[in-house]
């Protein structure tokens, strides 16, 4: 019967003895005079399978032990039980059938690759135990985030990638245009859309607009920033998750982040069992402990002025001080999740830390706003409270530069039915990062676009 | 006790008599002397809620009696079933507290809007039954297609967005740039990525790259068309989804296809009944039946041979006569949906109107495509059989001038263990358009991007 290696993990009873079909890849191919052994993966999960090849069993005994690695076979064979093996079963092979040759200078051979070499091979890399692990978790994350906000009734919003808003003023921004890059242009009139546009960085002031119809949404989509930053933490288009909530504070936004973040490291456990084991072993040494840490812990809740007060205690272990009015440094983060052993929510920023659109205290210096920072990896999610009171968020805007030319709607959705909401980002990268211990964002996404790369 | 619309439309037994608490907007307020009706939806269903308010039970009757419509409130008070009216129940308030008022020139009031003036109040739109129920659906739709490939082993891939590649070979492209548009620039060395970048037409190359690594991919993300035509069928972004798999030829790619529109249909009467039977009664009459009738039906499969006799056949009928070579028009595939009744795969095109990566077929002629007709839409779904064989793969690159200089990776797929693989393309509005009956791709598109609109 057909299968697939996946299906011969989680139902091993079922093939036992019987005769399956398998196709997939040449990982290794060991052969001897009269047997031989391949590694064949099909990337369904993670393992490879064991095949064993005799000569007395096949008509092509001599191509198959020439067959190379890379190449594409099926298989057809039995399955066999081997308990006192590493593997807990195999298949003796009564056909194998070459489905796509590979040549000889096939990049990827059974030995160890630098990460630098696999990114220069990225069509490739995914063949490799890392990476095979890393894009797997990478979709089970993220359908794990798909779940998580349907079964609470959320909907899924798909904000708008081209916009004429620069949401963050952060003005890193790709320019997006249809003119003849040759002749120099001051007027966009005849653009595509008839005025300058960008690719955005953020979908939340949409997300705004549908949680004031729908109560709870989030969106699931790319974002992009043309910083030039070439760091292993930056990268110039990534995923982002950006629920948002109807009525709800910065306290109910804390409970939400949290409740994902445990949501989507149950999962991981529950369907990546395998991939935790191996990054555990191979690229974190911990992470599972780590991981387990962050299940099972409640968040510590804390202001930006009390862990100022903590911090500045310790203020000489900083290279960096810490001061009243600044942003955190790495430094201190780690301080912070090493201090409280376990995640920890900062809220009430200073309002000059922070964007337009978070709600002003009644203390008219800090902000509604909130940073999870996680062991090891510092930041994770940023949110906040939404100023909802619009004079309060005109005189922010002025006070902030902020052209409120393409946001009157954003504006209009105060006047009218405009209520406390709050919401937060979560960065896919950033996520995937954290729960396999990779510490290249270049190493977690498909085709990685950074400065002066765009490849593939 | 909190509760949400969808709740007590879910689970009205465990409310009855109880008290509960509603977060949402004022659809419709009608007051009398001593008692008055708000329409309260919240946005988790599609249906609103009835909330009867008395002088004799609240405080501030007199102010809740003249709360605008729009405005956002929230009420405590009882669950009472109401067994002889249309609504199955009702609320009786004992408190309703405004929590975000409205002005009076609220544009969304309870009567019939134009679409055209809803669209632009997209930020407001979502408050009326139709969008509420189209986007909702398109939530809906989008997480069932997640779920119908996850259960299926399917690894989600984000393919990225900004490339070097024009896989259609279309043309039709979004440049991205940091570059000074007052500047005349010949030469791109200077751009972020040091070359001439844009925003992809498909996920569909990448996706092959992971398909040879993963067997049974999937993408799920933004498109981009930089077409000028102002049709009730274009926008500029739109969302696709991109099934490659790895060992399929072309009659499994139409299986996964017909199981995935069935999957999705299957799902929304599940989920959706009440917006179906809505989109049924105003948008599009027959709409339910459109679909039960896909639901189960077998699709029919034919050749583009065999589809142009039948349309040769019938030719005083057309506009456009039905000539051999040529592609099919909207009337001909609509005159083939009719003709047998439910939705038709016409396969086996001839290679000049198809893409450069589909297989050629023995004949020499026609390659191994696939177009998925359906009832009153046309063509839902685009595929094919890609070409494994590295010598016709560059033959047809050449004869259709294909630059090769960043498809080096992709030939390279070819050379290390290619084998046949196949995969399809799903406009995800054209299904939504299709599954709710609404005619303009700009109504289901939260903020839709089209020539010359980019507004939002």
């Amino acid at each position: 019967m057909d299968a697939e290696v996946k299906k011969l993990l989680l139902d091993t009873k079922k093939f036992v003895d019987k005769k399956i079909k398998l196709k997939g890849w040449i990982r290794n191919n060991r052969s001897q005079k009269e047997f031989g052994f391949i590694d064949l993966n099909d990337g369904t999960a993670f393992e490879s399978i064991q095949i064993v090849y005799e000569d007395k069993a096949l008509e092509n005994f001599k191509e198959v032990a020439k067959f190379n690695v890379g190449s594409a076979i099926s298989v057809e064979g039995k399955l066999v039980l081997t308990p006192n093996m590493k593997q807990p079963f195999e298949v003796k092979a009564e056909t194998i059938l070459l489905k796509g040759g590979s040549l000889e200078d096939y990049p990827i051979q059974p030995k160890r690759h630098s990460r630098e070499f696999l990114r220069e091979n990225a069509h490739f890399r995914s063949r490799t135990n890392l990476f095979n692990a890393v894009f797997r978790v990478r979709s089970v994350v993220s359908f794990a985030i798909h779940r998580f906000f349907q079964e609470r009734n959320f909907i899924y919003l798909h904000a708008p990638l081209i916009t004429a808003n620069d949401a963050e003023g952060a003005g890193e921004l790709f320019q997006v245009s249809t003119l003849d890059s040759e002749k120099p242009e001051k007027d966009f009139f005849n653009d595509f859309f008839g005025k300058k546009t960008n690719l955005t960085v953020t979908g939340q002031l949409q997300a705004e607009a549908f949680a004031l119809a729908f109560s709870k949404v989030y969106t699931f989509g790319p974002t992009f920033r043309a910083e030039k930053s070439n760091t292993p933490r930056h990268a110039s288009e990534f995923w982002m998750i950006e629920p948002e909530v109807a009525f709800f504070d910065l306290k109910d936004n804390m409970e939400l982040a949290e409740e994902m973040i445990k949501f989507i490291i149950d999962d991981l456990f529950k369907n990546c069992q395998s991939e935790l084991e191996f990054f555990n072993k191979f690229v974190e040494k911990g992470l599972i402990e780590k991981l387990k840490n962050v299940q099972t812990k409640t968040f510590i809740r804390i202001t930006y002025k009390k862990a100022l007060e903590i911090l500045k205690k310790h203020n000489e272990k900083f290279t960096i001080k810490a001061a009243e009015g600044n942003d955190l440094a790495t430094e201190h983060e780690k301080f912070l999740t090493k201090h409280f052993g376990g995640p920890v929510f900062v809220t009430d920023w200073p309002k000059d830390l922070k964007a337009f659109y978070m709600r002003l205290n009644d203390d008219d210096e800090t902000v509604a706003a909130m940073d999870l920072l996680v062991p090891l990896a510092g930041e994770l999610i940023g949110g906040s409270q939404r100023e909802e009171r619009l004079d309060y968020l005109e005189k922010r805007m002025e006070e902030m530069n902020i052209s409120d030319k393409d946001l009157w709607w954003y504006k209009d959705l105060r006047k009218y039915g405009g209520n406390k909401h709050s919401g937060f980002g979560l960065g896919l990268e950033r996520m995937i990062m954290y729960v396999t211990g990779v510490d290249n964002i270049r190493d977690v996404i498909p085709f990685p676009r950074t400065p002066k790369h765009c490849e593939f």
